[in-house]
């Protein structure tokens, strides 16, 4: 592909992304851990804008203050060395064994104070680094039992847990949002907000709902076998799309966490089109970064990491121009103005008009040509047929 | 089953539900239409509470004033004979060819001025015939080219409608709540509001978000794989379960509308646990219609649709029953004890204690036992069990 | 798109496809059904090579012989004036609620010999009109109440159902193969046969099991999740590809009949390059009819119809296109060579090897480098990323 | 549960079950592994009738045989002292990062060779102790990427693979009989012979596949949302059932080896009829061992593990007792009688009858009373109705 990645393409990976040692539910690691000081430098390299992370991927599980500070103080020297920055940061509550029932939301409530501990303490590190956005996975929170648990007070404590740390990030001056991150499943078999929409529902109860948002993952809503383009629209609506994570999924099966556009290519497309170049009728974009979740396959080398966390740059890259080029087709505004797409732009009621009025106006109902209506064709067969030639490259 | 169904237990079915004829997208209709009369007799017979419909339920699409005031006439003739009420009304907004792009979102603005019309329409007559909630299922809202479509002026359409509903409701005095009814696809490819979680965020931002809640149904939420019981959970956490539609559903594939519990019963188990025993620790118990929607079977005559509404109310009974002895069975107290199902109930922050207070309590990180914590059984085993033989009735 | 279909590329069409009159389970047909006489033509120009039929498309059900042979006669001149050919007829039995309960596997022994003959009467139009291959879609063999069905007497009656047909065709010289057709669920709960597997399974205890081989479609693999182009390569190992639908489906929901490629894109890549350039190691190729088996979306015109038929046609091209230049690029031959694809092909135990050769071998197992075969990479990451280039045509 | 598991009842459990340390893809071990010694004492205590393993679960990958025979001489002991037997014994050729991109199918020649020596030696301890089966899981076998897999060749070397090991049997007189156990995905993102339909198709091609069979799990089909009730009917149907994984799932999700009847429990209440009662009409029964393939939940601690193990076969008991008190409810043979279960294992046909002789059979086509058959009613409501009523305890 022509085009480089460059900083300005805002392109950002977690640590533990390329560091994944491709140990899975049924077999051991087939990689070394990549020292976090080399993945920085090779993604400078690459063209990349910053790194995220997760505590235990910059210092071990259990480090004391002096530990921590010394591998604070490398992975700082290789942010200072390449200018990468950490835009975003977050918290591991799900490896541990102390975590296996919930994090802030375990029955045991000794564990969620030290759950809250340990996302404190790493919100002072995201600080310190200059992150703007904390994420919140709750991957452990959840049931495989639905009698094991209260649903009610567990959406409680997790409340609690997220106005808990938004006020401590206040109070710090931090000036983090926060964005959560749902998940329908695995590792619990369900777990807690499990859609981009119970996430952003659940927020709208929150104190601080104001400081938080979410960070939509594109194979978590596909393990739904939802659309993540509209997710993602409707969190633009709400204005709570804080953070992205783009990756490839093949529908209702195990996280394949897969390099963007390797799953549905398709939606790709649309997802792109959408982040770039926003609604057909204008409104907000997202402008944070594009940061990439996936985990290069268990097959590949230390070359394939490369080979895949560039592959996900690249194919946004494609995407992008593509999006732009189709936007920018006479013969697909054409299309679009056919298919009536900026007429949803226009208020269903006249500027002023009440419901009176629209009670009153006999072509809306009684006189409505309905004949008209039942037989006009929209055009989408033709939309769709230019969006995949300009996909393929074909026109 | 010993337990007869009576008023009281608040039973209610669509008419659209016992009088399907039977059509499916490979076949035409096996049963004539029931008539609505038969249906309100024969549901009263049955012990249930009340009926629900869409316009054409009652009067057929494009009825003048004089025809569906006939059909009404006949219909409220019924009611008042079997002493059954209706505290849920609906429109019809995706039968006729004229919503096949949508109903509220459809781009064509004219066919939402139009829809507009007839929900407002159907919303006299619920008035009229004294439901409390009005219940909107967008199932025409949607796509399945995600470059047709605004996704975001979508949204703002589709707040547009419902605020003016709502206003509509308030202004003429029809104090009716509003519940909005997610489903993910079919009849569209992807439909707006795919998920209780999606429906609630999107409450949020409107004017009237108070008069606004949701419909649940439980094979809608399960055709996405998401766990019905705790959807609901979510929602009566919110305060937006303001309907709820029960029925059975294999997973992910077309929309089955089985009787309720004939998918997954052991799901069905929880949700009638919740509804009916509300969280262990407490709070919101949902007290309104339990609102049956489903389709007979398609190999059913007659007699098989009366076997089957009888077998929802029956079943529902039964898990009832059983709940209410899983919860009042020493052993499972026991066990939920065991458990620490109560402990999710404590704030995870002590009384009055500042987040500076937790950082100072030692004993919550740095001297944290997580051996304990992390070998600790939490004994979902044995809750899973003893659930499991109440169910079964082997205890 | 540049390449024109012509009747070379073998495309074929179902008439009830771009015939369908866009009735759904939640709508009434929103497009009048299209003459099979201007679906002949119609294609025809478009560059089609064939159209197929049910029984129902051509002739009303319960037409009796007169009118059957007059609407029979239409169609043959309008094939005779457009040369395409037909060659696969199949039998509708799951429209008529005579079929509720099952068509040739069916409690009601009647509904089975009303089934077995409704079959034989189009299969004597099928020879009349020179079709090959005779396809069965079990549509309606299936349950939603395990209890209510002997599954293994249904099989039996499955394999007596197809062996008497395939008797019958070898008897009257009509020289029909056999393709059964399977789908997992839609409109019965669950369908016997529900994947490709299952269909050849039970194929291998027919009597006439040469004569019997399968049509996979696309969406119905899908609605299991299944990767469909695994599926045909298994069928085309076990030299049962008898006849392929092609279409789009975005994965387990309600069958969506999207046009080819609209669903999972990267997919219906390596489907076409499976079908027209066989294994890369060789083996044989599929060489029937590249038949279509869409629908229009629901909100199309005619203009949309014939829109979406040629998209199919297109866009089949634009893969073959897309897969010989793949195949034949040389940093893709070296990338095959680098991940060891052809030494699949190279028998695992050498040329006249025993296994006692291979037990006495210690360099296979007691002195085998582990450490080597556990760290060398595939270069699987590097394969995909040429693979998207070719396909989104940015080499 | 009043019924105690006895060895008559052939409850086999496989020693990565119960001794599965619950790590999971995001989380580590919770719990220290079970001893194999303490397993089988523990299992025989609890009634028992034998267990399984992996060659890796007896003895560490890599083992010497000195070291090897140690623990084998343990694991004997603990079988000699509790009169448990090992009906089935497997191999791990997934753990290991050698088998990343297959055993018998990767690309590599050398791995192949490596992984068929794995297999024979652990064949040989199999026949050692006296099993009768020996089950083949391919979790590597499949794809992420299909342009780097041969999926003919594929097929080819896993035919060569299982053909070399069932003349190694044979030859040896070791007298297995071989067991695939399909699963659509995880580890691999496309596994090959996903179902058990996909599984028995390959089996017809192999030149020993009358020793060939399958070993369904419940959760592995499920997780492609098919009826296991179905899959093991045509297993059956077929002569293929040469083994059982019995567990649970909820659904197209990760592979969650829940409890057996923990997922769907009413299919297990088909499930359980089918293996015990047989078809309505008769035919062959499994009598193989009841193999329960579960993970104990990650929640649990070693009590738990043991109140899973045991809530495995006390489920299946009471599933058991049920369906027999079903089959014998005169009520129920009533309402089979009117559904006419039994007459779907009537021949279609007369005895000695030609088709000829039913093209002859008006009263079969063209003077069918149609009205009769398509307003008749099945009465699958009553029966289902019935069904969960026996399961519930409630009649």
């Amino acid at each position: 592909m022509t085009t480089q990645p460059t900083p300005e393409d805002k392109f950002t990976f977690g640590l533990w992304t390329v560091g994944w040692p491709a140990r899975d539910p049924f077999g051991d690691a087939t990689r070394p851990a990549v020292d976090m000081v080399e993945s920085v430098h090779k993604l400078a390299e690459m063209g990349a804008y910053g790194v995220t992370f997760h505590d235990d991927d910059v210092f071990p599980f259990g480090s004391d203050t002096a530990a921590r500070d010394n591998h604070v103080k490398r992975f700082r020297a290789a942010l200072d060395e390449t200018g990468l920055v950490v835009p975003m940061v977050t918290t591991n509550l799900f490896t541990h064994p102390v975590f296996k029932e919930g994090g802030l939301t375990a029955n045991d409530r000794d564990v969620r104070r030290f759950a809250l501990r340990k996302v404190m303490r790493n919100m002072d590190l995201a600080a310190e680094l200059g992150a703007q956005t904390y994420v919140l996975w709750g991957g452990r929170e959840g049931t495989e039992v639905d009698m094991a648990k209260d649903l009610i007070a567990a959406l409680d404590r997790y409340a609690e847990a997220i106005d808990t740390l938004a006020q401590y990030s206040e109070d710090r001056g931090y000036g983090l949002r926060f964005a959560l991150e749902p998940k329908p499943n695995e590792p619990r078999g369900d777990i807690f907000l499990p859609t981009v929409g119970h996430a952003i529902a659940f927020i709208s109860k929150l104190q601080h709902a104001d400081l938080v948002g979410i960070n939509p993952e594109t194979g978590h809503e596909q393990m739904s076998n939802l659309n993540f383009t509209h997710g993602i629209a409707e969190a633009i609506w709400l204005g709570k799309l804080f953070h992205i994570d783009l990756n490839g999924q093949h529908g209702p099966k195990f996280d394949q966490d897969l390099v963007f556009g390797h799953g549905d290519l398709l939606q790709a497309f649309s997802t792109v089109d959408l982040l770039e170049n926003g609604a057909p009728g204008g409104g907000p974009v997202y402008d944070g970064p594009r940061h990439f979740d996936y985990k290069p396959l268990r097959t590949e080398n230390i070359d394939g990491v490369w080979e895949s966390a560039l592959a996900n740059m690249e194919l946004y890259l494609s995407l992008r121009e593509k999006s732009k080029a189709f936007r920018a087709d006479p013969e697909v505004q054409e299309a679009l103005e056919a298919a009536r797409v900026a007429e949803l732009s226009r208020p269903t009621l006249n500027d002023g008009e009440s419901y009176d009025q629209l009670l009153a106006d006999r072509s809306a109902f009684e006189d409505y040509d309905l004949d008209r209506a039942r037989t006009q064709g929209y055009g989408f067969a033709r939309l769709q047929r230019l969006a995949i030639e300009h996909l393929l490259g074909v026109r």
